[in-house]
């Protein structure tokens, strides 16, 4: 932000350039996410230009912006495109990998048509890759995602001539290409410290292609999405002439931690769960939307800390991902010998609407 | 457009003002998609000020654009939101109905969250119906979504603890909100002489609450998606700091005509159906992407005219309304008693990648 804000006034001098450094390192004390919560994040829109000496030393960065104001909406486009198409990249870089069935794309940082992802499977000539695009849902995103991966190889094997096998979900969620690095609003310093770029690659497989592959994984035991009354104007985000503008009210995470409980009690109970007799035993992926959100998730849901501690730690570690936040969770639980096979995993996440999406799951 | 230049460069003399006209209309008369192809197009950027006098009389028209060069993109992104909400108010108006398991809101125009969707849903009091977004993939956007419905019934019988009955689908393609009216580059006055605004609503049922309905419709036999190679050039959606700006290379009907023959082959023997035997008694609904690609499909399957007349038709009555098209044509096959019960229905559409997207169907 002091980089930008040096462009935009024209700053040269050393002792002016130290004031804003400070006035800006005053605001974000005042009003930004502490390093108590968020220890590091990506901001792909940042580019050392040499090593770091100090963490004051603003001047070794430089923006990819070329306007410090923040380019045009479809120059920050062409830079999500270039970001995901390498994350595509990433992703399959595995020699051999056979292409999916499907992939579907989630973002709600990025539009293009051809999309990073159709690019990328033309590339390879895996033509017969359906992609799917699963756009502007917001910090839930995930669970749309995975309920139309669900319903792709689900369907395939109810209604369809072939039954599909391997689904691919890819989040590139490169939210930093929306900052608006002139701000100084509260509630836009908030945003600013809160958000951080995030990307992700996982598979939803058959019952019996996961079997086989001696992997471990989550499997679906109910799903449920629900829109808490009256709550529209919490959050939004909206496209704009330079960049995707986000909001987020102070009164979110209150919201939230009125709600949670019989959300979950009734989606656990979908599943024939008593959600208050088995939760001491229970794996939690619970969206970390920002430090008091899992304050509030914590207290409504009555868990301990520690059993929301995967959260904390992904955000801690990252930041909000937006939608790549909680798979980075499920991950983690997955692969955690605390949370053995055979138990009841419950992943709850929250956007615009107020929309509250969770599902239940059994570890395998 | 005319208006739109009269404002752009103050002209307010009657004999300048006929100047721009004739102007616009030799522009028109040159690259545009002629009255022979497209009767009639919704324009929803424009209201009426006083009842139409001739068809040159463009001063009976007020653009609903502040700036004549356009608004930006939040601005058209508001007025995409009221369209849109009004076009669920609209799709929903028959009393008593009770709320769908889900809606799929199907664009490539407008992106908001919460979406039009959410606030329609909330407003209601529909808490418990999940919004999925199914946004940005072009005028093939009904395919990823009717696979997103048959998705999200299919696996809920085959692996969730509800099956699901009513999935609704509602496309908001109000593209005139992307018009750039000052453009006169040979290409853009085509897409702005071919694209339309279209909404539609239509549902996705189970099969045992379609035959308890007595309603007529579309049984899935097979789907299927592929992207043709080395096309990704031809077209493109890209949002920039006004308008999403779309381009269509002139090579794309030749290139569709090229690889639809085999794309349709392999689709129907998905479903063990001989095309070239069974051809002559299917329906077809083909995507009107333009007059030149309804030439390129019906020449490259071997069809008649009229075979493809519902499509000529629905291009005709209402312009390339992107995804909202081919539902149409759904439709008006559904109803024709020339297409009996029991009947082979193929459907495909075009859109970036360049992606061929069709599903094989029986009426049911």
């Amino acid at each position: 932000m002091a980089v930008a804000r040096y462009q935009a006034e024209n700053i040269t001098s050393a002792d002016e350039r130290e004031r804003v450094r400070d006035d800006i390192h005053g605001l974000m004390t005042r009003y930004g996410v502490s390093a108590q919560h968020i220890s590091q994040r990506a901001v792909n829109i940042m580019a050392p230009v040499s090593p770091l000496v100090s963490p004051g030393s603003a001047a070794d960065f430089e923006l990819l912006f070329s306007d410090p104001t923040g380019d045009g909406l479809d120059q920050r486009m062409a830079l999500f495109d270039r970001m995901a198409y390498e994350v595509f990249e990433r992703g399959y870089k595995e020699p051999g990998l056979p292409p999916p069935d499907d992939i579907i794309h989630v973002s709600c940082a990025g539009y293009l048509l051809p999309s990073p992802a159709q690019r990328f499977v033309s590339d390879r000539g895996w033509l017969g890759s359906t992609v799917t695009h699963s756009y502007h849902m917001g910090c839930y995103g995930a669970f749309p995602a995975i309920r139309i991966a669900l319903g792709l190889i689900g369907s395939s094997h109810a209604c369809l001539p072939h039954g599909k096998e391997r689904v691919d979900i890819v989040h590139t969620e490169f939210l930093s290409v929306h900052l608006n690095l002139l701000a100084r609003e509260p509630d836009k310093l908030v945003t600013s410290t809160l958000f951080a770029d995030g990307f992700v690659k996982y598979t939803a497989f058959s019952q019996a292609a996961l079997a086989g592959s001696g992997k471990r994984g989550l499997k679906f035991l109910a799903l449920k999405e629900s829109i808490i009354p009256e709550s529209l104007q919490q959050m939004s985000l909206k496209p704009g002439p330079r960049q995707f503008d986000m909001f987020l009210a102070k009164a979110t995470p209150q919201l939230i931690g009125d709600s949670i409980s019989e959300f979950v009690r009734s989606l656990c109970k979908e599943a024939g769960v008593d959600f208050h007799q088995r939760r001491v035993d229970m794996g939690f992926a619970i969206h970390p939307g920002g430090p008091a959100i899992l304050d509030q998730v914590r207290d409504g849901l009555g868990l301990d800390e520690s059993q929301i501690a995967p959260s904390r730690k992904v955000l801690y570690e990252h930041g909000n991902m937006a939608s790549a936040s909680v798979p980075h969770i499920w991950k983690a639980i997955v692969e955690s010998d605390t949370v053995p096979v055979g138990s009841l995993v419950l992943s709850v996440a929250f956007g615009p609407g107020v929309t509250v999406s969770g599902a239940l799951f059994e570890k395998v």
